[in-house]
């Protein structure tokens, strides 16, 4: 059986390197993967007052239903999180029970300055804690944004780091086996 | 001369906890303080695709110039800080050389389940260095949102919990007389 | 087959109710574990001058190569975990190929002021992904060490606690089992 | 009057890189700053039960009783902070009303992996919110403890780093100021 993933990117902005990441890791899924890319553009800021889930949020929700294991990429803005993913997060995890989350294997994977959102993702680490999500240990996923890894749209283009995700896709789909046997 | 503080709650909830605590520091402000209260509800995501900041980002933007100092009411949502709280400050980031928060004065406090919110503090903290707030150290304050420490329209009851949030006041007052002088 | 584990406490103080924590997941292991508690009383800090590796430290060294699992006391000192704990790991960490702890289950419990070792306990989440350990994600064990919870010989008293440890203790052979099959 | 600063190293190690950025730094501190490096090899693990404290503690408490400032050389070992710098403030947070820090102006620096020791210096900046020491936000140091930036007997090479580091330390001079008044 295939092996769902659902993909979800910190970064709104179309040209995001961490865009790029996930469509590089859709088009290079392992044999038994397949990834899907959230939308995360119309679902708006987490407010218990509203008195129905917003389309765009019943449509996330969905793909969170459908989804074995989770490829977040994780955008850093200000050496945390971005709202964006948190947000995505936090809606999902309002469910009864955790049911779209609970026990789901997941990757972290991120482009950005210096240290690769590596600040952000310890952040998401423990995020994960509490929202019951496995994450793998390793390899963690680190790129820099910069020197030329990333074409002016976003694509991934250093070959080093295709590699590296490559092998990250691998140790998710082991890591979800390991957890869930065979899928 | 008074000190101009600007409160931000990460809860977007009409009867938030969060922020019933920035009602009664605006009811409570020591002598020589004046604390505004920032509407964070029609603030959207931040988005780098968007060609103009949008009219209530503007005005955000307008109180974070006018503030001498932050209250921030980190509400946590799973063991991390609330997207909407996240968000304003990205925003406010974003502003030329950081005129908008380098070096201002900064508490947190923040009410919720069993650690009051203290897993998401020491996250804000984090997001504090790289935003140059200088966060107060002392006294740190974190209130259960259980126990009829608040009533239901999340205004603050339980007197020692008053007590110590206008000491937490009076310690951001000082802590930015300490830093900058006799405001 | 039994399951193996190694219980360490970052206290070193005879009475600790770290320590107390140790002893009783001794004395109430479930069928089918058996925790040996290491002694770390004698272990010097790390020193990569040193020539030889001190006695004590073969010691723990070799308890660590007869585990099959951690369960670890994270003591807290000043907001993040006690020195003991963390040098007996970063000692362990120093084997080849990280052989001693790579891919092993743990569980982290703690016992101490308010928060019940917390902010240390996320630290060790975070040095536990570099290690390649796998700490289980529920249930959490946060302890007060106040309110005769133990009494002056640092041993678990409160019926609550004990029943949680229990549940702990069980999670973390079902942790040990999905992760690693039937021992 | 001079600036009298503690530096300490979380490695033992004679020739570690991180001892060496706090020998540059006591070879090119500012006018009116004077660096004295601790010597913490013989301090041994904090014990509760230990029933006088050892002369190396004692001496080490001197030293901290004697600065006005501190600069915490923040070596990582599997991305947290080394135990004899982690140690060194738990024994010093110990003394009463915690006299010996509480207040006092600190800049973390570090050499190490990849991140520069950042991982650790994050868990760093939370123990000193407990400590009540006032770290500096910026600028942050982290030093690649690669590409030749030291010499085999771990001294700072790199002159783009030596550059950075003299900035630190007129950095922690200014900030000592502005918390404490012309010293």
């Amino acid at each position: 059986m295939t092996l769902r993933v659902l993909g979800l990117s910190g970064s709104l902005r179309a040209k995001s390197t961490n865009r790029g990441l996930l469509r590089y890791a859709q088009a290079h899924a392992p044999n038994g993967m397949k990834i899907h890319i959230a939308d995360l553009l119309e679902v708006p800021l987490y407010n218990a007052d509203l008195a129905e889930k917003p389309p765009a949020v019943e449509h996330l929700l969905q793909e969170f239903a459908e989804a074995d294991a989770l490829l977040l990429a994780c955008t850093e803005y200000n050496y945390s999180i971005a709202p964006a993913l948190k947000n995505a997060l936090d809606w999902a995890s309002r469910e009864p029970d955790n049911h779209l989350l609970r026990g789901k294997a997941a990757a972290l994977i991120g482009a950005g300055g210096g240290m690769g959102t590596a600040r952000a993702q310890y952040h998401l680490r423990q995020i994960c804690v509490y929202l019951d999500l496995q994450v793998m240990t390793k390899p963690e996923f680190f790129a820099s944004a910069f020197n030329d890894n990333f074409d002016t749209d976003g694509s991934l283009q250093d070959e080093k780091l295709q590699e590296k995700l490559q092998q990250s896709l691998q140790a998710l789909k082991d890591w979800h086996q390991q957890l869930h046997g065979v899928k």
